[in-house]
């Protein structure tokens, strides 16, 4: 369902991009690509396998990613995570090889979005195809605690925590997406715009994860079933 | 179904944005969030619900809006207002950021739209979370006797009146977003066009609420119907 | 059908716009606006009216358009001409009013669009809306014998002839709004494009309207059919 | 099914372009144009006739394309190629006509469009139709050994050899218009994004034809069934 929300909302061109969640110290949960490979909008439950950090398992004629490092590595460096997305939004593809700032410019408008640019969202400078798990290890540095990640000239990494890691994880790259596609409207028209001010930022309080995930989250299932997309 | 016409003509990407009208002197019906939130797009009947114009009434597991003073402070400011929109279109929030001007250069293209720009549209310039009475209290200062005000780095407030005021209200929002959209457009283009000439203006009549605002709310819910999201 | 194929491609944003075709020396069918108006993608039968050049006739509830002149002057002066379809596309107003030229920079991409900035397009320069008959007149002589007219700051006027006057109206707003959209997507770029040599000018055959006006008009009365809003 | 998957992915506007596949050392399958053609995203079965390289078959009616001679001269002239695609993408028009370079800046976003960027896209610089055999040879000529070739103010042509060379020269076709979108994008943005490093390069592996065509393909397929495109 993630990977169905991440491609409907046009995070993924066609078929590149997963996602991970952790099932033990161990283990996760990582979409896969089986015999009949159709791209992320089109993925099935039995697309969803089983492997430890290294991407063994039982997988039956589906392969794991290619960049499976991406997830294996994350989860291992950082227990507090329980969910790792991985996809190529257009926008931050543009925004990042280009260097436009994601500055904070806007407020109210998306609060989340607002946040992740005051707190400033780390890059990962190579466009490498990270299949090895030495790749995935420089990414989760240039990454540090940060819960988002641009990978300039390939994509995106985000993370999420707790009973709906999921949930958070996506909505933070959909979050981070709205601030590319922001972000690159303004350079387009010179990027004058100032940043926040201290007295403005006091007044854009955080929702909570129930409000901001759960609430968007149902809201791209909607849309889903309403584009003929849901699995129920 | 305000809400419904608002999010699938693009002017509320997920959950942001609501929608009043008064119901008397100190009530109002407002689009609340409940317990399954799946954003403007999919309001269904049971979520408006009645109360007065602090927010207080009987919601049974609904929430009114964060930003309930928006209504709350304009409806109790302005009595011959009987409706309010807010919501976030994206073209007004880059031509607010990045201060493009909502010049009047084009005329019978859409009337409604030029006649907004030669009144001049006034700015609220916080991007704060209207989420206190005195923050309300500052917008309503700030769109004075106008019927649309941009929130800069936030979003618009649209006003209507009379027995169709949630039409009205609706339909200054669609035309407000027209005037950015096309604001922008030219901005990319140099924003070389002359504005007007009083003989043009002239020939611009005002045709009437009936035919500016009841055909075009007829037409969004034709355009509902046709993606399945009629409520009827 | 001719209303529904040019609100489907985008050339009508919601209410605006009409076509009208010659049914006798001083008689026209005119799309008309009936009591439960819904826009340009939603003409019914009912909405085709029969009048005589100045919006007499039968209409029974029906109004005709605020802008019949462009139809009744311009059918008045031509006797060539035998449909003629007036509406509002996008990237024509933006081309127009930052004054954008439609320079012949391609060939075999669209032909007619090639041959449509060859023969340069005429420019109706006010922005009024041609609601009395000498503003109509205005257009006519604006227009001088050709077959398409911008008119700045509002829309377009086309005109076809023959048998398949109205396919032939239609696809000729379709063709510039080709020509417009490219024209704005190259002046975003610096509008570098050098013209087009005689050259290769010569290897652009015009095909004939029944390769152009009729495969094309198929094309847009399939992609109806496909959006659930054919007749039949 | 090819055509349609180009039409749906917005490679051809209406009624342009056009898929050829050898059968023989003289023979192809191409599609045409019957009595009652609809544009590309409406390609029936009957529409692909079998001809040689000149065009002569029996058409029953149908058409050969115009530009036949693309198909029969690329097959003439280049042995290994078994499938041939012919198509007009609106951003590889813009790029050609304003010269914006196609340059290697981004990685793992879309490794095949980033080595096609790498290894050089081949112009063939007139806008003509490629009506005459002479015209094709020039289009051969221009192309060389490459798999693709931009046709300035024009379109695009794509080949591609083996048991799966329609799939192959669609997603060419796809990759290309990928790497365009892309490159516009940036120019509109200072076109100041650096190439990419030897050693990030080296990082790019050649995933296959299997992973890169057949997964791609399969997922156009599934997206023309959910558009209700589907032949089968």
């Amino acid at each position: 369902m993630a990977c169905r929300i991440l491609a409907n909302a046009g995070l993924a061109e066609d078929i590149l991009g997963h996602v991970s969640v952790r099932v033990g110290a161990d283990r996760m949960l990582v979409r896969c690509r089986g015999p009949q490979e159709q791209g992320l909008l089109f993925t099935f439950d039995e697309d969803v396998r089983q492997v430890d950090l290294d991407g063994r398992g039982e997988l039956e004629g589906w392969a794991v990613p290619n960049e499976l490092p991406i997830h294996g590595e994350v989860l291992r460096a950082r227990p507090e995570v329980d969910a790792v997305v991985h996809c190529h939004p257009p926008a931050v593809l543009v925004a990042g090889v280009e260097e436009v700032p994601l500055r904070p410019v806007f407020g109210a408008y998306n609060i989340p979005a607002a946040r992740m640019a005051l707190e400033g969202v780390p890059v990962y400078p190579r466009a490498v195809l990270v299949r090895r798990p030495e790749l995935g290890r420089e990414l989760v540095e240039a990454m540090g605690a940060s819960t988002v990640c641009v990978m300039r000239g390939h994509g995106i990494t985000t993370v999420g925590s707790g009973p709906h890691a999921v949930e958070q994880a996506v909505v933070r790259a959909l979050t981070l997406d709205v601030l590319a596609r922001v972000s690159v409207e303004r350079a387009r028209l010179g990027d004058r715009a100032a940043d926040l001010t201290p007295e403005d930022v006091a007044e854009l309080p955080d929702l909570g994860s129930s409000f901001n995930d759960l609430n968007i989250w149902r809201h791209h299932v909607a849309r889903l079933r309403l584009s003929g997309l849901a699995l129920d």
